[in-house]
């Protein structure tokens, strides 16, 4: 067994907050999901918070998954930080890690990782950074999730990683295929995310930033969506895309959908 | 198996460095020594000082535990720091998952856990700490390493966790059979340090600063002497220590001995 | 000139987010207060938060001080952390310079110091470490913010250092006189923050969680109301206690509140 | 009066170690330097370590100048780390008054500022953040230090801030007349320090890695040497600069050596 999404699923950052300060409506916006990706305390969460959020969604059934990230509290993981690949190496082990022995502890598997912020671009852009962190996600043997890359996708075959592809209803693509930033992304409705993940589930295709329609790619094979925690409209728009995740299971994977 | 010592053992604490800054001679200390407790971040240690320790403690032959402390860098963990006892367990978890997965990468297993500097005289000196702390070790299921405290070892004994006992031979004890700080200690020799592990071991009987004799109370049971590996003259006073537990094991558990 | 208020005032704190991470409501609070106090980057604040907040105070005509804290972002400055004297001290200027040499770039003088959180409350229950705070602010010759202490206002008086006195009103005072914890506070009113503010400027006296009338002991000198800037009902309150406190000037010190 | 050296000088970074860790010999060292450049706890130091960095520098005579650098404890400031140029700016005010208010209570002036590590190389190779540091170090009216780059001298100008050249003897340069890393230089003798730091002041030429001379381009200005006070060596390396700096000043500056 896998561990990869045998239907469509929704997927969120939680636990981004760190000692007093919070970061996202985490309690309410469980119920509308499938899967958390629970921040490790380097760009965001303490071991407290970390604990909490596992025991959220052990109370909502979601499946919880480590979300490492740069060491950078200041920048929330989303600078550039130069990193020798031997030190990503141990520092993906060592965040990973503090998860899991929490979800031990509390009788959760670990479901998955996901690399957060600028150490996903890091991957995109160094191999060997790629590779180091995920020759540590192999340590875990769960699904690394991630955009479609062929490259990483490779890699992930060759270390013996599922890879689980993932896409975004509340940002915007670029003719190219890339997503944009939220600053340079539409606003986004419950309407549109409805209607872009209804899209891409059942004809795999979305719209670009201007009209354009594009083949994700993922050809039948299910995928996660995820949604931003920290837009101020996500729990608007999670509602939106759970009533198109949900009918489109229901369509597509029929006997999971009925399972869940 | 409980992970027990099964004849007398050395172990020191390991990977006290962070970043360029380095602690102790861990690589010229290693061949002296049985096990060693490695640092976890909080009060030193990085990521990858943490995985070159674990890979020198793999090379020699020694086992390796976990050392997590208060989180105090500037403070080398040896500050008293409030901390809530929930917060202490999801710290605790955190620091020993970290090192657990790093040793599962290289195939090493967890041998126990020591609680360093503060951490372990909060425990001494508040039940719900020492509560918190030993409820996240057992997530772990190894030995707990600690000077005799009838009160651990009953609440380790309630919670199934081994207790290993240890005792100090290169600082003083005072008339009350409490450890002295090193700066209100004599100058160790090679040779105190030899003769003090030779009469623990043998007559489990030791001297404390004022020259009047006690005893240390292990019974016979094997026990742990910890050196202090950010003592200047360590590597000195280690060659005298392993001589003494050498010949301490020959005559008291010669069948392990040779086993060895 | 001692830095001293001619006036009663209202001051609270700022800045207090960090990096991405935001804490209270900074912005619509200005326009309500006299005096900000300025984290510092050890219990919260970073530099760029320290500049905004600087740059908010100079556009709202508000004193801006330093509000130097434990160094603890994770317990908020609110932890007991043991701390020798003279690191204390080092630690009170490194923060204070800090602030200062914003205040030096924006030409906005440094208008006080208020130590944060546990700082505050060490300060009160050790001697060694009141003197090293006063003597630290000493060189910053502007004057410290806090409540009553005979032993606090007779150290400042020897260092030369001018003592604000402050109160609360969003809070509750135990018959002792000490305040209370928000937690073990009634919620406050705009009201009862208004009913407060006057009594204290005009009688100088308040009543205890009990209902017991109580006397400040300010005799007639103007003094600081703190609003805690991270109650959720800070702004209704805050509109409260500005009401009674201008009511209160133009009785008390009629030219102070014209001049303004 | 620029601050400016009025003779040949020897620098070097100073306080560098954090908590317990200690890099340096900087007690033996400070008898042999004219310039202390201290680290201001963002890539090492802390507030206690300044301030006894200060103290060593009072008693020794020596100027003590700020080091700023990248937030980075755990690459001593010397990975590249993207910093928006407003956080830089907001980063070097907060460091280098840090240290201000430490000399201030200490009546030690503020000599000069030395950006540390990748922060100097950050200002290289790019424009708004060179813009963004040395706007920061033009509220502190001193010298900056730096290799000699007309960009930089021309930044300095329009801010009004006098720029300190230096160089090295104790690495090697390249062909292009850039500085060699460590690594890949060789290892410097005290013979060598002593040529190479004579033949900078009295011909203004060096010989790069290829054994090929350059002019510096001093053109008679006094200029400031820097020595690593991290090598291994550079107790031995420092007394050879020493003698031929003196030398030089007896023959080129006569007044000013005389009057030191």
């Amino acid at each position: 067994m896998s561990g990869l999404a045998r239907k469509y699923e929704i997927n969120a950052d939680m636990g981004e907050g760190f000692g007093r300060w919070k970061m996202g409506p985490d309690e309410a916006l469980m119920p509308f999901i499938d899967a958390a990706n629970i921040a490790c305390g380097f760009h965001a969460g303490d071991p407290t918070i970390m604990l909490q959020t596992i025991r959220l969604c052990k109370q909502h059934g979601v499946k919880a998954g480590a979300h490492p990230g740069q060491q950078d509290l200041f920048g929330f993981g989303r600078r550039r930080i130069e990193v020798d690949p031997g030190d990503m190496y141990a520092s993906v082990l060592y965040q990973v890690g503090a998860l899991q022995a929490m979800l031990d502890a509390e009788g959760v598997p670990l479901a998955h990782i996901k690399p957060h912020g600028d150490l996903f671009f890091y991957m995109q852009r160094d191999a060997a950074i790629m590779r180091a962190v995920l020759e540590a996600c192999a340590t875990f043997r769960v699904p690394v999730y991630g955009a479609q890359n062929p490259q990483q996708a490779a890699m992930c075959l060759e270390l013996g990683i599922p890879f689980q592809g993932e896409m975004y209803v509340d940002i915007d693509y670029s003719p190219a295929g890339r997503l944009l930033p939220v600053a340079q992304s539409r606003v986004p409705t419950p309407e549109l995310c409805y209607a872009r993940a209804r899209s891409a589930a059942l004809t795999d295709t979305g719209k670009d930033i201007e009209g354009n329609e594009f083949r994700f790619g993922f050809e039948g094979t299910p995928f996660s969506i995820c949604v931003h925690s920290d837009l101020p409209t996500v729990l608007e728009n999670v509602a939106g895309v759970r009533r198109a995740v949900d009918e489109a299971n229901r369509l597509r994977f029929p006997q999971e959908a009925s399972a869940a």
